[in-house]
């Protein structure tokens, strides 16, 4: 038996992706655009899910009220209107990938749930691109 | 190997969340703006996923016309233009959240597949919030 | 020369279409799934198109965060988790259909905005059945 | 622990089904307006989910860019502005079901991505029907 | 003032693009990839707009389900699952083109509906192509 | 008599919104998260509608391929995964709002289309906010 709950949110944010020890061509053959020294940016849009069983007195597996003031407190202050090279302490030796952004995401939401529950985070970096990471 | 067929389909209903054994206070702290007296709405859309073998002579895991017929039998008939809490019977005594909502769904249509048929269901109650549920 | 700044947003609301002055027969025949005693419900989700010149300090036709501190107030404030025809004064002797709707977040927006914008609202019933009304 | 990148693609293609060895009465009782004989169609969206883990160098678990490729070269060169049943040899004995589509899809990039990745493939048929393929 | 009430829909259809007059080479130079002789396909989304006042007893502009019913007989049984070259007479000797296909659809419920209304079809034959006509 | 073609496509960027004759105290009070020095991004979707008559030798208003290179050319070759503040002259001195920027794709784009063509763009900052300018 398997009961998952799911929160859509989003934040929007700049990012570059580079090696400090890679020259400039390596880093332009390898990342091509999205190595821009300017940086780009992306709406970020992503589904919190939360595996676990019905409350029998409430009806929840969770409170979403509650899921939701996780979310804005772990992710959308932290990672919102920023750059995540430059204003993000994880990706200051870290290429912001989507598929490195949505490990943070996990981890940090991993930490504020009971561990009784599971955790899928979906993360699309355009409607074109996105990844699942489930821990 | 796993192969699942999904139809979409939906239903508007009203319902509120509360419990007769709380008091006003209580249900208002718990469910929130949910528990409206007056009850409030949703257009609910859900996905039946069916999961099994390719019939080789047809080319289908399932006959999806087939599949339409059922999913309005069981559940469009059931809860399309209906108040969830007064008019199905089900949630008499148990609220009408998505997560049991999902289950009811899951339930009905459980009874009208071949046993071979793996089942799950993803029901949206808002384009924000959703749930999926395997049995 | 014309230049449009949309918002999107919405409220989950319950509603019933009936006319107290026809019997039962006739106000199933006219008003269908839609006059069920018990009510049913929708997330109506909307835009609110806003006409005007760009301001060349800032660069903005409107302050979209002053926008959508009039839409929480005026619209989702007021409709949100509610029951139209019971909760909404304007609904007592109205059918709260979606036409009878926009009209009524159309007359509560303009009252609101400078006279120099222009205003149209795109109101969806559900994913298939829309309105838009100018003024 | 599981990490799936997503790209998502579509291709528009014209298909009917039949049997060649039932005679029409049967063919339209089990496979209804799609067995028109002049064929109808559909745009079809896909999304290829890859899973694997993160290449540290990068921060990438596939480049996304060499995907895209891939998916051009197997699935749009292939399959996009076709007639399924006429100019795919797959298709001339097999019915181009969605269930038979995505297999083909998943046979085709199968072969090119590395053995250590796991593949699946969703695909729509209609915004309404759709399956999903994990090999 | 202005109100006008959308209703959407859909249908699945073959095509192709070409002349009789033009030889291959020209057929292929102009209509590329959409000249494929087997045909291709769509599904085609629609949405019906129309224009007019709020009946005041009623308060719909107009009523949706004999709506859809005039949608159904005029748009949906006449090119759904069809192949538009072959099947439709009015596309015998024109192009079934999206701009083509909005006319007749616009020309075909004009007729249905009371002159008083104003009209207006928007015929999505990808989800990033589409076209609005207005009569 | 009108009809529209239109033809969604988009581009990923950085930006940020300021004066440099304004202190810090009162770009925040004005442009709020908007203002991160460091910048934030999008993804930025538009629809170009291209308003004329129907060639009635091809069906076509305009052909759908040439619009599609001169949108390449324009609009996504100049601004996708650049930094609109640093990258792009015409935001040197402007802020690059979604006003402004619609304004910008607009110019660019009527240079390039015959004057007998009526022009309108749709630009979505974000799902949530967006614009529509006609010239």
């Amino acid at each position: 038996m398997s009961l998952t709950v799911y929160r859509k949110s989003h934040f929007n944010a700049a990012h570059r992706l580079y090696r400090n020890d890679w020259d400039d061509k390596k880093n332009k053959a390898v990342f091509g655009k999205c190595n821009n020294p300017n940086y780009h940016g992306h709406n970020y849009e992503f589904e919190v899910g939360v595996t676990g069983d019905i409350n029998p007195e409430t009806g929840f597996l969770i409170d979403i009220e509650k899921l939701k003031t996780i979310i804005k407190e772990e992710v959308e202050d932290y990672l919102d209107h920023k750059n995540l090279n430059l204003d993000i302490p994880e990706f200051k030796e870290l290429n912001p990938t989507m598929e490195n952004i949505v490990v943070l995401i996990w981890n940090k939401l991993r930490k504020r749930l009971n561990s009784n529950y599971g955790l899928s985070i979906k993360l699309f970096e355009t409607p074109r691109n996105f990844v699942i990471y489930n821990g």
